[in-house]
């Protein structure tokens, strides 16, 4: 039985797949600063010179005119996964990330990144280089009717795994979540069980979510410790969610 | 492609259509208190004397015992419009104004208004005139499946805007909002330097709303100023959710 | 017209009524930790001993090691109610009672309760008695397209009623919850003026819930009062819910 959200999110995929991410929807659109859309409702955006009280009020460093910005109906973390990788690339800084209760009647949350530049082609880049890698990173989160499991993994964590989450600068980084909540935290007891990881952050429902039905836990370690970390944390989170009846399924393809 | 909460919302529009705002929908009901109901599963009761010890408990002046209550489950910023025009029509003062992460599984909120008035035939007709200018103000209400744009403009704002969002009393007063979040930024930075507008509030997912999906501004100025900047935005807010391969439609008739 | 919402609950109680809770359902799973699932995407689960390190970022009294946990998407209440149950029958301790903001795109809360305990037996049978109450504490939540009532009474409240929402232990304890918020502000008045009853906690969208569109009350004193006030709010609530066009049902079977 697949969930409403589920099919959801797999037309949203088949959208991006027969449209390709940062391109072709782009040309559909005569806004200048559109940049493309992609998977979870993302749309990616540039503002080459922002306003200066705009500027002021979102509490920017005043250095940053050019910006790049991301969000999402659905994907917190596999977003903020792609920034990462779009900061490695570029000459950009990643001002602001910001959550929100979202996932279009999930249980999750949606999200919002700010790159900035001196040159907006930079935040351009940056945002081109988030919206291709989403769909990678959509890959080891699994959806179903009653909740979904998410896995991230990454081997040298870099600034927006940082601004999000304190990741270690360059230190294999892993990210484990579980929606309803009980699930998560059994994922997390696994995965810290499972190999000499160091735990970075913990959230649920009250404390450092928005109010999102999930446990969320983050560690870092030798980048075998922490892949085989998340790979037992998966196992466990799929098992519960079949033991509660459901079928979680990859939303695009697994790379763990 | 219409998405399902528009449909919600449609079919909303359409049983209040049938029924008429404050009139019929009463009728049906016996309960004293109810006043009517409208669009966006809003409802508006009345309470001639509250009991002491739950005022007490909601922090409301000790001068008011009566008063009339509005909520909703989609519409924030239509729902404080609407009282401000009730609130200028009315022997009554806004007490409070709440809003809620809602829209029934959308980007946004629903609201909470409550007014207040020595005598309770006052409450109950601020509560009349919100709800038969409830049609009217989600006018300018974009809908779609990936997200939902706003525009709200009035020449002389009141105190029901006043309390939501700290409009000047008095001066012309714009609100721009976008779901997701990125499509309310750059529609906020087309606003801003569309004319000679001040920026009054900023409100993001992390600050000033609750975990919704959207950035919202507000800011005043020169009536003609504000009503530029408002309509500036709104054909930049559209352009980008059709960039995302979107059909935004107004919720009932636009009026800008 | 029955809701999305409603239509999602039932599926998933009649789920739940072919496998009964706590039991087949668990012949199904093969993780050990796993003790049942239930109504409202419910799931109950135990860890014996709880990894040190994430023990401590939960800020969990060092002295419990073996925790159960439950987590719902929807249903708040009912599972407190619940759990108060699974406390007084048990050698157990509540340790952590959070909600979220969820319901699966409804208007209310989804929740996630903790016990703890020495020996892992007493969490995995607080959990079991928890799952199996929740039936039946579903039966006073009345649900609709447009919202939903809740009424709960208990003539002897415990730690988990203490513990989310101060109830004084051992005395008699009602709870009255409505949505969209002004349905509850009613309902709260009607509690309050119906019989002598002492109010204890008073939550609305803005403070003491997770932005969720509900006006709740809990309440304690003489238990003929207690339950009384619960019987008048739930007439006032269908009442209201009825004026809007709606046709609220129990989610089970009403008790009261």
């Amino acid at each position: 039985m697949d969930s409403e959200l589920l099919k959801k999110i797999i037309d949203s995929v088949e959208d991006t797949k027969t449209a390709p991410v940062g391109q072709t929807r782009q040309q559909g659109c005569n806004i200048t600063e559109f940049v493309g859309s992609g998977m979870g409702d993302t749309v990616g955006l540039v503002i080459a010179n922002l306003d200066y009280h705009l500027h002021e009020k979102m509490k920017l460093d005043p250095k940053f005119r050019s910006i790049g910005i991301v969000s999402s109906r659905t994907g917190g973390a596999p977003h903020v996964m792609s920034a990462d990788e779009a900061v490695k690339a570029t000459n950009t800084e990643i001002v602001s990330v910001e959550f929100c209760r979202d996932t279009k009647g999930g249980a999750g949350h949606g999200s919002t990144i700010i790159f900035a530049s001196e040159d907006v082609s930079d935040s351009r880049r940056a945002v081109e280089i988030l919206l291709t890698n989403l769909e990678r990173n959509f890959g080891d989160v699994y959806g179903c009717d009653a909740g979904h499991i998410e896995l991230h993994y990454t081997a040298r964590a870099s600034y927006a795994l940082n601004k999000a989450f304190s990741a270690p600068i360059g230190k294999a980084f892993g990210i484990t979540v579980g929606a309803p909540a009980a699930v998560g935290l059994l994922m997390a007891d696994v995965a810290m069980k499972t190999a000499n990881v160091d735990i970075v952050t913990y959230a649920s429902p009250a404390v450092g979510t928005c109010f999102s039905n999930e446990i969320i836990i983050t560690f870092s370690g030798d980048s075998g410790a922490v892949r085989q970390s998340v790979l037992a944390a998966r196992d466990v989170g799929l098992g519960v969610l079949r033991g509660m009846g459901q079928d979680p399924q990859s939303l695009t393809k697994p790379n763990l």
